[in-house]
């Protein structure tokens, strides 16, 4: 490793080993290494996350980076169970940007904020000459009130199945489109929205939680990869069972993308104890960002730190960790 | 304020009205408009700060960005009477950066948390194609534990006096000289430093603390300005008591500038009450980045919300909030 590349951004492999040998190694200590979502402080009362947002364009189908900047990060604290409460923002802004686009994002953030109860207690704004960032990036921060406790990736078990929230891929095909400019006569829009209430009507019907992971760069298949080498088990999915929308496959058929390495920014992987799991389901399904919630596999021992596909043919593969240059500034 | 310019970003009146007609007309409530330097929250016991970092060029005399990332959160919780704890850190990172210049800002990163007695709890990595970002942008935010209560820049009173904690301007000056390829033979170097360990030293020994703000983009004019605006009273400066080194004001006058205006970023004001002033200057001289902290003037009613500055000649005039295009990226 001797300089940065995209791949070093993918969400997948390289990411990782680059955090891993790089960041890690200089910071390490046992709350960072526990590597979930959003980490959890002060004795298990609160969680607390970050999150840099580059995506480009800035404004597209289904949201924009302002909205995508609240959602990431109290999403990130959804999955600890927590409450998104108190945000800090800071804002990197590329010498004449106009105003009316940055009160337009701003707006955004307002609402999205809103729909998670939570507010922005310190900002940051940098301005920078013109070439030095492109546009604007947002960075958003996190405090959150833990409800429910011992959600965790690593205790992931053969007593578990695995659910995913809704139809995969949306956001990484709708920026993909938007980027390249092809015009498509569909409803494809990102699925970017925040998930705490979801998560709190889970936590309120006393489901078992035992993980819960929103599946951003590098999509299911990271979440997924990450979970059985934290968990030392065998995921077994049903690919069939996998929702993904008909304009997600036109884009994926299209371009040679697979849907299960795609962005989201609105849609979570759920390991929730077998005897709780359709109940989860009819409760997801109550929500519009979650009608199509679905049960996709299974946990056992049959290859340990191994994802198994079960193909609609009836063939099995390995899903791996993605690799290499994934769309970068997805988020 | 059709687009935004550099001098939004210059922490002084142009970066007031844009955070404020832009982000605190959007994001209102109490603690956000208290406007300190770190939101304290959870009924006075936490502490919350963020700061995005695009200092250029990246290594400089006497710091790198990586230890400017720790000082600048950590030093926003110390002003708070806060003890840093967890921070979370983001890399937004160009395509082609070099790893081993990561490596090194990491590392100076590690030391200077283990100043503070903080550490990493989560983090982030973005990477972005060439051209999109310059080099590298880090994010920090940080919690902190607050050991005293009650400072706040909006309490200051007649009964305070006004303390510098060292030499102003050294961070802007050599940031100034480093881009622009100025060969000083001098020993100029950034005053980049943790402040926690002086205010800690204030604290255990009970000096009656009013208010604290480090002195960065905009440098003691800012705060000052800031000062006046918020409490309502007027301050009465005397030039001579500032201190300002030999190199620091060759520099000045080299090219024009006002120590006063110039970024620090270990540098502290202070507001104390009038019959702790004394201890704790002699406090303050016990540390090597303190030697020369002085007192610098007095609050009165005189010019409520004006800043006076009593010259060396015995003239007086209005320190003002600085404007315009000052240097950018300084932090």
């Amino acid at each position: 490793m001797k300089t940065v590349t995209l791949a070093h951004g993918n969400g997948g492999q390289e990411n990782n080993e680059l955090i891993k040998e790089v960041f890690y190694n200089a910071f390490k200590n046992e709350i960072l290494e526990r590597n979930e979502d959003a980490a959890v402080i002060e004795g298990g009362k609160l969680a607390l996350s970050t999150d840099s947002f580059t995506v480009s364009p800035l404004f597209f189908a289904g949201a924009d980076i302002g909205k995508l900047a609240i959602c990431g990060t109290c999403n990130d604290l959804a999955m600890m169970g927590a409450k998104p409460k108190y945000l800090t923002c800071s804002f990197i802004i590329e010498e004449g940007f106009e105003v009316s686009q940055l009160q337009s994002i701003v707006n955004s953030m307002k609402e999205e904020l809103a729909k998670n109860d939570a507010i922005i207690v310190s900002g940051d704004t940098k301005v920078v000459p013109k070439g030095s960032v492109d546009k604007l990036f947002i960075n958003t921060s996190g405090i959150g009130e833990v409800l429910y406790s011992g959600i965790s990736s690593n205790n992931i078990s053969t007593n578990d199945l695995i659910l995913v929230s809704r139809d995969i891929g949306a956001h990484g095909a709708t920026i993909y489109i938007s980027r390249e400019g092809i015009e498509l006569s569909s409803n494809l829009k990102s699925d970017c929205s925040s998930l705490f209430p979801l998560v709190k009507a889970l936590i309120d019907e006393k489901i078992k939680i035992t993980a819960l992971r929103d599946a951003t760069r590098g999509g299911l298949s990271a979440v997924l990869n990450e979970w059985v080498k934290q968990s030392n088990v065998c995921i077994e999915i049903d690919e069939r069972s996998i929702p993904v929308s008909d304009e997600v496959k036109g884009v994926c058929e299209m371009l040679g993308f697979e849907a299960t390495s795609l962005a989201n920014e609105g849609t979570f992987v759920l390991a929730i104890a077998k005897e709780d799991a359709n109940r989860t389901l009819e409760i997801l399904q109550r929500f519009e960002n979650a009608k199509n919630a679905s049960i996709i596999g299974k946990v056992t021992q049959q290859y340990p730190q191994k994802v198994v596909l079960n193909s609609s043919f009836g063939t099995k593969r390995f899903l791996d960790m993605p690799c290499g240059e994934l769309l970068p500034r997805i988020c």
